[in-house]
């Protein structure tokens, strides 16, 4: 409904619309990308369709001072595939919306573009549309993300049952500790005992981060997994959306998080236990899963032959225990949220 | 993603997050709404999915010094069900994200939703799901609409043919006629010679426009039309993306233009020719459509039946002729672009 001439127009408004044209991919299932009054596309017959969106605003989920607008759209497209991963589905279209302030050149924005590309390979994604938009501060990204799973098998947050195991992917905490050793680095000298590697892995965590979607369709193609989330706010958060919606409790076992060797030789540097960033870092993009018990072995045995890295941490309780957590000297106590809550 | 702190969080985000559950619907469709990783829907079978996507801007796309936000909202929902109209398609799942300034409360932000929820009144639009943010300054709002259509059977902006009729639906002009009456009110007194109830009818047509869902159904089911684009930016520019994306040209008789009573009124009121608000005008949200010569009588018949006002403006010309206009004196001329252009 773009009515009003923008205040701050552009010259290379123009290029930005060729450029969006030259980040789309053919592929049979898009019968219509950018150019018409709207995108179609074909969804395999009987599928269900998973729809997830993000709006992201500069100043509150990026920062263009420790960030490349590569990185903000490599981040935004896999905050979306992470989503979708957690639903056990596979992402097929993407719409990128974005408002541009005047301080932007259509190179930035060939940047962000290149970005948001970069994270969608090695999917079968198609970016099929959007729209763009003058700003006249603060550039704005929206990301809508369609992906399908198989009519009735889709892995939702509910469906967590009294005596599951609590499994994580991967390491968590390495994506807060590389954001703090960007942050830092701006504020006082770079990290003197960090080895360099541990420090690239950890900055690396959490510039890009990858999505778990190979994880999200064997744990829902496999029907291993009851329940499932991607540790998009921090496990301390995040574990008890699970919780209510499947109106259990949980007891989190501290000691048995997976912590990264970088992850670990940084909290050392600062003088911090580990598992504080572990339970307190978002972006790390692992799914949080639960299974029952008598899964546990097909499910290790499966993860190992496939590759993936996947950790006991906890064992879900009835909802009255509420979210506990047994701290490495084995003391259970309530478990403070200790990650990002939104807008609190 | 949302990871950092909002720079101005404000106490009322939770109540917007309500918000947005109480506006949602339920339907055997929506498997999963608002409240896990991603939404989850169900697509008739076989059926091909049309998606929209707009990012408005404050200050850009809307000024609420001259539109209440239930009005931003509910013009917002009209221009996406406006491209699904145009494409043929039955509108069915929405999804809505906001980016908020610390200057707006859940008030303001109850009085959008009812706004967006209004607009999808009538048709069996459910809300699914969206984000919510921060803004640092300035409301963005983005809206995602999800539509089907039968396999096969969609009026997109290509298929027009030389030859054919152009025609579009309702009267054009008023949404602008209705815009400079809201902003010439606030910067002079009312327009002294203006019948009340076409100042009404056109302030209507600005702040409350109606998206031809029906009619666009009714073209495509038909298999009426060969072609179909919604006047969002204005006749004299967006006829030029039928003529791009159909390889074509076209002469429009501006004697035949539909202008309401109450447009002709406000022209007379301004001294201007009514025509150039029916050239320039968007947000009319009409279709633009083309048919075949041979199917105008049963065109025109099941219009008048099913009570669609239609009108033949225009006849689709080899490329070469360009986009010409006959004015009102009878002469052939090409038709400068008077319409909204994106950031030129």
């Amino acid at each position: 409904m773009a009515r009003r001439k923008a205040a701050t127009p552009i010259q290379e408004f123009p290029l930005i619309r060729q450029l969006q044209r030259r980040f789309e991919r053919k592929s049979p299932a898009v019968l219509q990308g950018i150019g018409d009054d709207a995108a179609v596309v074909s969804i395999p017959s009987g599928d269900w369709t998973v729809l997830t969106t993000d709006l992201l605003a500069e100043g509150i989920h990026f920062d263009v001072r420790t960030a490349t607008l590569a990185s903000v759209g490599y981040r935004a497209a896999m905050a979306n595939l992470s989503d979708v991963a957690a639903m056990g589905a596979t992402p097929r279209f993407l719409l990128v919306s974005i408002a541009i302030p005047s301080t932007l050149r259509a190179a930035d924005v060939t940047q962000l573009y290149r970005g948001l590309m970069q994270a969608c390979d090695g999917y079968d994604v198609h970016l099929i549309g959007g729209d763009t938009s003058a700003s006249r501060q603060g550039l704005f990204l929206s990301i809508t993300l369609l992906g399908t799973t198989k009519r009735g098998r889709t892995l939702f947050r509910h469906g967590a049952k009294v005596g599951d195991s609590l499994y994580v992917t991967g390491t968590i905490g390495d994506s807060l500790a590389g954001l703090q050793l960007l942050t830092k680095e701006r504020r006082t000298a770079r990290s003197p005992r960090l080895r360099p590697a541990h420090r690239r892995f950890l900055v690396n965590r959490h510039l890009h981060p990858t999505a778990r979607v190979q994880e999200g369709l064997w744990l829902n193609q496999s029907r291993l997994a009851t329940s499932a989330i991607d540790l998009s706010d921090g496990l301390s958060g995040d574990v008890r959306h699970i919780c209510e919606n499947s109106q259990v409790g949980v007891t989190i076992d501290v000691a048995q998080l997976p912590l990264s060797p970088a992850c670990r030789a940084y909290a050392d540097t600062q003088g911090i236990d580990p598992t504080t960033l572990a339970l307190a870092g978002g972006e790390d993009y692992e799914l949080l899963f639960t299974v029952n018990p008598r899964s546990e072995r097909p499910l290790e045995r499966q993860a190992r032959a496939k590759g993936f890295q996947i950790t006991k941490v906890g064992v879900i309780r009835p909802s009255r225990f509420g979210i506990q957590a047994v701290s490495t000297d084995g003391v259970a106590k309530p478990l403070p949220v200790t990650s990002y809550q939104h807008f609190r």
